[in-house]
């Protein structure tokens, strides 16, 4: 446990724990923690949290995305919303605090500003952002994508287990045909702030021992897929001088990514990994006749990404029957910097230690940035650990998180 | 087509390019050449073969095992059998001379016997052996293995589509029950001699421009599991210099069998190939956290086979991480000097090219090698292609290897 300051916070640490400990209960029994969206546990914790949120005095109800949102009406009528929040569920085999800790935080906020007797002259939301996680559908961030109006209209065709995902964001309570748009129902009126806490997936505040991280960006994400052709001979009768192994001209590529990837950039952030790597037809007796494989590179600056890129192709252009394309690129997305002073003086009130950080993990912030200011707020991931069941962050920790946000709203307001 | 002295051949080209055309037609229709074991199209085939050896005047059975085999009586009774043949049964998308090609020179040996008014003290016999090919339940060689004696008994409790294997020989006609122990029945007496064509699957005799290969021995097949344990840590989040990527890890060990496989070895036949290579979980947001590779080696000298072994172990053992073990290790099989060197002579006679051959692939004979002296002959394959729709080979050229093989049995047969 980290000494922090919470004789005065406003924020009720205990209270967190009872709500992600509720969270973990409802689990895939045999597989702790999986609640994946579209299944019947994720519904579970839905029924749950609508319970919850009904307990901390918000009126609930789910958007067009399936997004479940609490409202706490604030007395300025028409100033618009403070929305906060991140998301349920879960990968398989995930973790107990990925998103969930972004959810009880915020909902502690709304009791802590109760108990405090804070009335807000903006409305303030806590949502559970729909499928951030990959879900059976093969695709993250829907309820964020679509309450910003960015999610592809062909998505919905998508199928998993007999249903479209159309039809599996109406059986949550949205409502697909409304898709397409920015959303605002059910907030009332602008989005002031989206504010989201989350556990930092990496180690440096830990290695540090700084208490929450300012979120500065959320690093552009672009896939690379790069496909080596090579002949698929039988591997017994074929001499080792008259083969093209596609295995052979595709393996040197794994280091040569991860070479050019771990090369100093002044700091800012960047990782490329091979994550994905098949080898096709994967029979003991063939020799490799074609290997797949796809980089996922993360930058902090656009112009890295860009020059990532252009390397990448070039590595590609080397190598006999290799080649190269870009499957999906998306930008950086920086953060509001207005909200991150708002923030970074609401954790010095609270002698809450901070600094920036680089999010290398897409999150439900970098869409709702579109509806509006957006920032987040990391806290500490022990040993890094994330998507297993080793993933861990004490509460105090995310507590102190809570705290900067729960004093960052009432300057907020007041401004 | 090569030019062959076929004016004074006993067999008939024209005949064997007829029977492997009506096998051919037998195919999966939207995957040529498709007739795998314990499928509906390799039950059309056995009864178009069980037609064509009755054509020829064969007494036809199924042994325990599920091979087909017909048998042409001797005069001299306790004499033994010469038995010929390989396998109908094909991989998917595969060839149409792999194992057909053995099957329809056999059949067409018995008949140029028949036509040259040939009477033999020994039975012949020609056998389509079942499972040649790695079938559904996963292995191979299940006919000429349980012909032996030597297939391993919890083999029949393997499963597919609903059934277990010992339901599937079962449902050829063998009788799983009995086997265990090396066959005997249908044959009768002693094995004198197992004959079996083959393509080379190579691009030796096509280089050369030789006819035929004498098979001196089949390669030892050697699989050598290698696992690479890293950390499965977020590929965003992560920075490079905090990694314990699996794939980083064990790509350079493609490279290393490689070079290691292809080091001159006198003349000796050695491959090693790294035919499956899987990354776990191989999603593209995760660090690669496990590898594992299977490498297949072959060998002609057992010596050779022992030092790529302790080779192996030697390279995992200094990744960390890595272990290596060896999941199967079947050592070289010699065929028989006698029967080769009466195929030698038989060949000359006919004015057939031939060189001594290692076979890189295993086969039938290895097995059957078990019961008495066997041997192969190799015909050539254009472009080394096997196992595709690709494969060919000249109808003559198998002629040349058929009319060897005829004279070669009359020769022991008078000896």
């Amino acid at each position: 446990m980290t000494a922090s300051p919470d004789h005065n916070h406003l924020v009720s640490a205990e209270a967190i724990g009872v709500d992600i400990a509720a969270l973990a209960a409802l689990t895939e029994p045999d597989r702790p923690w999986t609640r994946r969206s579209f299944t019947p546990m994720f519904d579970r914790g839905r029924d749950w949290l609508r319970a919850a949120f009904a307990g901390a005095g918000l009126t609930t109800g789910i958007d067009a995305a399936g997004n479940l949102i609490g409202r706490r009406a604030g007395s300025g009528a028409g100033c618009g919303t403070i929305l906060l929040g991140s998301h349920t569920d879960t990968v398989p085999d995930g973790g107990r605090f990925d998103g969930v800790a972004g959810v009880a935080a915020a909902l502690e906020v709304v009791r802590a500003l109760d108990r405090a007797g804070v009335v807000l002259r903006h409305d303030l939301a806590v949502v559970d952002f729909l499928a951030e996680e990959v879900s059976g559908f093969g695709v993250s961030c829907i309820g964020s994508r679509a309450m910003a109006g960015i999610m592809p209209a062909d998505w919905l065709e998508r199928r998993w287990q007999d249903r479209s995902l159309a039809e599996a964001i109406a059986a949550v309570g949205g409502m697909p045909e409304a898709l397409g748009r920015p959303l605002s129902a059910p907030l009332a009126g602008p989005l002031r702030a989206f504010l989201e806490l989350h556990i930092e997936q990496g180690t440096i505040l830990e290695s540090e021992g700084t208490a929450i991280g300012l979120v500065r960006a959320i690093a552009g994400i672009t896939r690379i897929e790069i496909i080596v052709e090579g002949r698929p001979d039988h591997a017994g009768t074929t001499p080792m001088d008259g083969r093209n192994d596609a295995l052979v001209s595709a393996a040197p590529l794994v280091e040569a990514v991860r070479h050019e990837a771990a090369r100093p950039r002044e700091g800012r952030h960047f990782t490329g990994t091979v994550g994905e790597f098949e080898v096709f037809p994967n029979a003991a007796n063939v020799i490799p006749g074609r290997v797949r494989l796809l980089i996922d590179a993360r930058a902090e600056r656009r112009s890295d990404m860009e020059a990532f890129i252009a390397w990448a192709k070039a590595l590609a252009a080397g190598v006999p029957g290799a080649s190269a394309r870009v499957i999906s690129d998306n930008p950086p997305v920086p953060m509001d910097a207005d909200l991150l002073a708002v923030l970074a003086e609401a954790a010095d009130a609270a002698g809450v230690s901070h600094r920036p950080l680089t999010s290398g993990a897409g999150h439900d912030a970098a869409h709702v940035a579109r509806l509006g200011p957006a920032a987040m707020v990391f806290v500490p991931s022990r040993g890094g650990r994330s998507h297993c069941p080793e993933e861990w962050t004490e509460i105090d920790q995310i507590a102190d998180g809570a705290e900067a946000i729960a004093r960052a709203v009432i300057e907020l307001d007041r401004r």
